[in-house]
């Protein structure tokens, strides 16, 4: 039990090593000022899974946990300085980006499952995990938010958080197993719907919005 | 009073149904994919109510409730079904933004009068779950938000509320003859104010806030 | 004790106008109707504290206090009859800006310090508190966030909370004085930034971000 809860440890620091290294990435693309960028690294680390706790009910997980301030505080830092020989922004930015939201992802949906909700309230609280904090990111930058673009996003989040799920309640796999195979499903499925162009069908209506 | 109850209930699932579609359609419009469209249907339909809740402190309303999640899902998909034949985005998004915004607008004044606030409180709290759905969805999809335009919106949904509060406190009439009239009231103003271009008198500075 | 609480509700209600007003001036500017412009004060002046409060899980502040509802309608008011002869409105709404910046961050230090948290979370719903407000007026109104601008804003904040933080602690001089002068000292830092174009050095990344 112990060696499980180190190793949703292990998972929430790492999803905010990523979160934190894509907001800051972000926000110095975009020319803020340190404690901008600071700013920005924190809301995208820690804005999905505020909104869920709150939902949720339960304590905002950083507020009595000096670690996940500390951890986004000492990233931002490394990505200042590591910026100084890193022009690559749009790779770095993708698979961090990437990694936030398979890691983050599964820990929504994690939490959803410890407060027996049903499982289609644990695939809307994993997804908001995940999406939330980038979402916010990019809305406070005004870049245009990852959702909209052709990157299979959201729905790299909700089909990884469903085959989580079905294997967490239905198949004998060990959780640690099932955790780490699913981030990297969902990291994998956007990483190759970039890379081939995968594309789901959308609709095509008349963009006439900015006239209504 | 279970009559009362199963009244409210409907007019919860009709306001639902009413942003899900609306938001579905506004999705669509700006070709995201099917996932994208189901988040920000779910937004636009939840967003409002969560933000109400989390401010009174009681369960979110959709967290214990699969009728809720489930009629923004099949509200989805059939919006989508719906759409091949359907090409008047416009007036379709508007009559089901204005029914929700009456719809739901009477809910979050009756959860603050449920919790005994202040009357300006429970005016608040409707125009919070009135707006704030649709606000996040324009927010989300990069629109020009809708309290922007010239549309008579926040107004309509404080108008309607001031009345829906004074009838309630002070008349004698049928609660659910209240709410109806006071939910349609508020679509016709919305919907009337359009047909006439009418107009509240609004501040005429220059606008230079972009070189600010 | 009394005259500590006396002198915190003046803060609390003193950044409540400062924030009002900085709103309605901003929506007027955008050439909303009252009704919007009220939406807008409303949103400026409470959303930075209800975030905080919702974080703290605490009850939030203006639900069960019709002070500050009272304060925001009132000033709001009076900020639209004021209008028909300021046309200054960048130097108004920058004054007011800085003032509620200042003031809000005190506060909300100040209920992390009652809830004995960290004081890096102290500086954190401080810095929260103080900006999340103006954020939402910027991403409601579509203007460019306040943060992305050349003026030294989040900065300000930051540095202003931590000298707070460390005189409450560290220092005899009395409370009253330490809040007083830091909110000043916020001001200041901010207002000399921009009369002398002080800048913290920013990051020079390509920004293609809108192409990614």
């Amino acid at each position: 039990m112990e060696v499980q809860q180190n190793f949703s440890l292990a998972i929430e620091i790492l999803g905010t090593i990523a979160f934190a290294m894509s907001g800051s990435f972000a926000a110095m693309q975009k020319r803020l000022d340190p404690f901008g960028v600071l700013i920005i690294a924190f809301v995208t680390s820690v804005g999905g899974g505020t909104i869920r706790d709150l939902i949720l009910d339960v304590p905002v997980f950083w507020m009595h946990d000096m670690v996940i301030c500390s951890v986004i505080f000492i990233t931002t830092i490394v990505s200042m300085i590591f910026k100084s020989v890193e022009k690559k922004f749009k790779v770095t930015l993708f698979i961090f980006d990437s990694f936030g939201l398979g890691l983050f992802t599964i820990i929504g949906i994690q939490k959803g499952i410890n407060a027996d909700l049903h499982p289609l309230i644990c695939i809307t609280l994993g997804t908001i995990t995940g999406c939330f904090g980038g979402i916010s990111r990019d809305i406070l930058l005004n870049r245009i938010p990852l959702i909209f673009r052709k990157e299979i996003y959201a729905t790299a989040c909700i089909i990884g958080g469903t085959i989580f799920l079905g294997l967490v309640k239905y198949s004998t796999l060990s959780y640690a197993f099932v955790q780490v195979s699913t981030i990297l499903l969902i990291v994998a499925i956007r990483t190759f719907a970039v890379k081939y162009h995968w594309e789901i069908p959308k609709f095509y209506g008349v963009d006439n919005s900015s006239e209504m």
